[in-house]
């Protein structure tokens, strides 16, 4: 099984050499984050996640997590390995220090982000998790629930859930059943069954704090009438202390495709205690403060596992020897070539790097976004970056996933019946990815929220923060022979999708179907078109680097696979316009019951 | 879990009104498969498929195979579920009547073959491979051989296997080291460790009879140097009943991504008695004539799976409640509506249907040439036949795979977190139908056998087979105005194909490698084409049929799935022309060491 290496190399490119993140350093509150402390901060976790959580990745996933009596083991070392990672700070790194975070940049959290999720990605459930439930915590709670439950998440002795899911509803939160009555002494009785909960039990953290909706007894119907709830497993005696067991029970363990070691539970809430957070039925709304972060965190997935893919297949194609050379034989004192001579076999391992390194550019570029978005001085461009966030989520949390699943297909394709088993960890990781397609809001209400929430709104106002800049791009280098190659496939691009734009919001406005039925593939397209726009930016920026020098081939590298993308990866625009310009109506005249 | 239901108005149709498959009544020893009793033949498999194989697949997963002191015992059900297959003569249906066998034509095994795959593609896997040696030992066996051993694989009181790949080769079996040794009785000692032996060692049958590829010692290096040998587990008696335990050994099990209930094992052979299969060194020959049929069976492995998912999908679409439609609300008196009012779930499910419905008429299609290469009394029609069964080869077992996973992911997608578990089996559906991607030559390899060995042969004679007929049917129905919407795309994509075509064949001539950088992508635009000439025949057809009535609605439904081909799912065939006419060097000349 491939050992993990973090791609240090190329954090720093994007992170420094691309995004110009040193210059978040301007920011009040970041400004001691400069390159000598952050890139110590990246190589330290990156040992963490090669040395400590990588090695429990494949045994994570044979044992698996049990449930016995209402208690929640995780797999051998996973305890060890979580007390290493709290201690460590690396729970805190994002939070704020009025909690005892370090207030990291989100530029820089995403990177760390990444590697977790490449080493162990049901390992990263668990803090993944928690910080969900901090956020939301942070952003609507009283400061009497911040006091006693903020410090104790951020720095990881108490883990946090997002209690959303029941059987009967997931995507339609509306229909929840769930019911919380009010107490004389200010907190409420929690009635209901979730399932699908997340690190919902587990024997990690001496605590855990659920996130909880819930509807209220003069709740209105429907998803204006659900409230948020913090549930503690253990109820806080006054020094904040873990108390007596509260009434929330897990039932029961998800037997789940893959991310086995980390534990999905069916929860009971029988009367039990919870605190309103926020207000009464505006729960939905204070989830949603947290789902942009979430929903980058879930696309990040998609990106981790990619990188995970890749170095497996990669090393894989290096050593495993079978056939020749279809020009010439090349390893003349092997009996064979190592299969890495062919070009379908190269073709998938750059099919991976361009989507690795695209997704890795654009995970910073939007992380940047977050953290101007809630830092920078002028509001102006506060405002401006909270559009440039939320027009991307979608397509970073769609787009990642679904390119990290097919990277990891394709990993599993370069070792043929070998990636198949056990033994290599390949399969495992298409098994893990396959969620973040899925979880968060299924990449097709990622697609809806694209063409429905953020297109049309305010006028189109959000899409001007990803046109101004690709229009200004491709002009300003409209006449470079150089640059050609790359902002010509761009253009081209950029152009489908300004016309996919014009048609998808005309033809949504008339007829919602008409959106509805364009959404996945325009968000794949507007996802192509963006990776285009980082794929020649780097390029651009390669080329200028490597005039002072490229003793590794590190910049040669990155333009040879700008090339790759645009040659071989973004023709699907093409296509995907297309059928986006078809329209609905092969879908929506299909008679139901001819299905 | 959705029940499997036995497609057989679309079989119907295929067989009988779009390839007039009754037809092949004028083949010399197919007199007698007339519609009535072809129709029958496939309710009762379609019986068996859906009341016996389809209860046992998801137990069958969950329990997995056990090997103990060298016994591997198959899943609880799985030997009464094979004794009833058995005697119900499932195991000779495509046999020879010579043998014991029934003699049916390949275009109604075909869709046999396809319903055991969705019912319980880790069951048909043991007939599978039987048929596979059955045809090997058919074709290249001595008659004393034959004799003993075909009755006996016929009638499944026996079973069969292939054992080609060893730990170091799978692609290139030129690498193999299985020695056989010459014995003075002219039998020989056969040693050497086999993996990845699918039915290697199971309880369902009272023998196995292993064909295994080994090196005599005499044997020139590399790939020419093979020889096919027969190693029965129990060597038979004089009346060719099972005796002592031959030196062959189950080793190990595989732990696999999926079909759990498949045994999949290490066999050591212990010079172990064989007898030679066929002229010495000509194994690797005689091992191809069972190719073809074994990589179209594994292509239909991709449709059965598909279809699988796409009932279940449709199932759950129809079931769950969730949201509203767009438009405005349908179902009034529920709390929310079916998701199956939704676009995007309508797009993944026609997507699904689309491919379902295209795969198998391009299973008939290709299995009725197989049907006329074996019977035609007109040997030019014969070598027509065989060259156009040659050309589809690799494009069926590589695109029904590739579509068949992309359908079952499809089908997870529909249902969500319901579908990462596994209550619903649809998570089995993906991991069982992701190996039809990789064995019996993984799709790369299929790409390379299309551009390398059945493109420029002869002069591109086998291409004739496809571009002589789409090409005819382009031109005779170019002013027909009703089969416009199907025949204009056809027409393109057709016509980038052969563009293609020629770029491939000229620059792969000059340079292999640029054949091998651009045959998956092609295998993929030349599958995209056959489909679209296969569903601009299914709307011609059902159109006409319609005239005379069509009270299930069942011709519109086809033609509407036939409409949504053409604008949803064919216009991939411009990226993929793109791609490949974009050449090889953004592959070949990115530095390994890069990587």
């Amino acid at each position: 099984m491939a050992s993990y290496s973090p791609p240090l190399r190329d954090m720093r490119f994007v992170y420094h050499e691309l995004m110009g993140c040193d210059a978040l350093t301007d920011l009040p509150g970041y400004e001691e984050f400069t390159p000598d402390l952050i890139d110590p901060i990246l190589e330290e976790a990156g040992k963490l996640c090669a040395d400590i959580l990588a090695p429990l990745n494949r045994s994570g996933d044979e044992e698996g997590c049990r449930l016995e009596n209402g208690v929640v083991y995780t797999p051998a070392g996973f305890r060890e390995a979580y007390k290493l990672f709290r201690e460590g700070g690396w729970t805190a790194i994002s939070c704020d220090p009025d909690y005892g975070g370090q207030g990291l940049p989100a530029a820089v959290n995403v990177l760390v982000e990444e590697m977790i999720c490449s080493a162990n990605l049901s390992f990263g459930m668990y803090p993944g998790l928690s910080h969900g439930a901090y956020r939301a915590l942070a952003a609507h709670g009283s400061e009497e629930l911040k006091r006693v439950y903020l410090p104790r998440l951020v720095d990881g002795t108490w883990t946090g859930t997002m209690c959303l899911t029941e059987p009967h509803c997931g995507t339609d939160l509306g229909l929840l059943r769930t019911k919380a009555v009010p107490q004389e002494d200010g907190s409420h009785r929690i009635t209901g069954t979730k399932i699908f909960i997340s690190a919902g039990e587990h024997d990690l953290a001496e605590n855990i704090v659920h996130l909880v909706l819930a509807r209220l007894p003069d709740a209105p119907k429907g998803s204006g009438g659900i409230s948020l709830f913090l549930v503690p497993k253990l109820l806080p005696d006054a020094e904040g202390d873990p108390g007596p067991r509260n009434a929330v029970q897990c039932a029961s363990l998800e037997h789940k495709m893959g991310i086995k070691a980390s534990s999905t539970c069916v929860l009971n809430f029988d009367e039990a205690t919870g605190w309103l957070i926020g207000a009464p039925h505006k729960g939905l709304s204070a989830m949603f403060t947290m789902m942009n972060a979430a929903r980058l965190a879930v696309g990040v997935q998609g990106l981790g596992l990619a990188e995970a893919a890749y170095q497996g297949s990669v090393a894989y194609a290096r050593e495993r020897l079978q056939g020749r050379a279809l020009s010439s034989a090349k390893a003349h004192d092997q009996p064979a070539d190592p299969i890495i001579v062919h070009p379908d076999i190269r073709r998938m391992l750059l099919l991976q790097r361009a989507t690795v390194e695209g997704c890795r550019a654009m995970a910073v570029w939007v992380a940047k976004g977050l953290d101007e978005q809630e830092r920078h001085p002028d509001p102006a461009v506060r405002a401006e970056s909270e559009d440039f966030v939320a027009l991307m989520t979608p397509v970073v949390k769609a787009l990642f996933t679904d390119l990290g699943f097919e990277s990891a297909n394709l990993g599993m394709q370069v070792l043929g019946g070998h990636g198949y088993i056990r033994e290599h960890g390949m399969e495992q990781h298409v098994r893990d990815t396959r969620i973040a397609q899925i979880y968060e809001g299924t990449n097709g209400v990622q697609a809806l929220d694209l063409v429905g929430r953020k297109l049309g709104a305010h006028g189109g106002r959000y899409l001007r923060q990803f046109f101004h800049p690709v229009s200004a791009y491709v002009e300003r280098h409209a006449g470079n022979a150089s640059m050609a190659p790359f902002v010509g496939p761009l253009g081209k691009a950029f152009g489908r999708l300004q016309q996919a734009t014009a048609q998808v919001a005309q033809k949504g406005l008339a007829d919602p179907d008409e959106a509805g039925a364009a959404a996945t593939d325009y968000l794949r397209l507007f996802g192509l078109t963006a990776m285009a726009y980082l794929w020649a930016r780097m390029a651009e920026t390669a080329m200028e680097r490597a005039e002072a020098g490229d003793p590794d081939g590190f910049y040669a590298a990155k333009i040879a696979t700008a090339r790759f993308f645009m040659e071989r990866m973004l023709p699907q625009s093409g296509a995907l316009f297309s059928q986006v310009m078809a329209g609905g109506a092969s879908m929506m005249e299909f008679d139901e019951a001819a299905f």
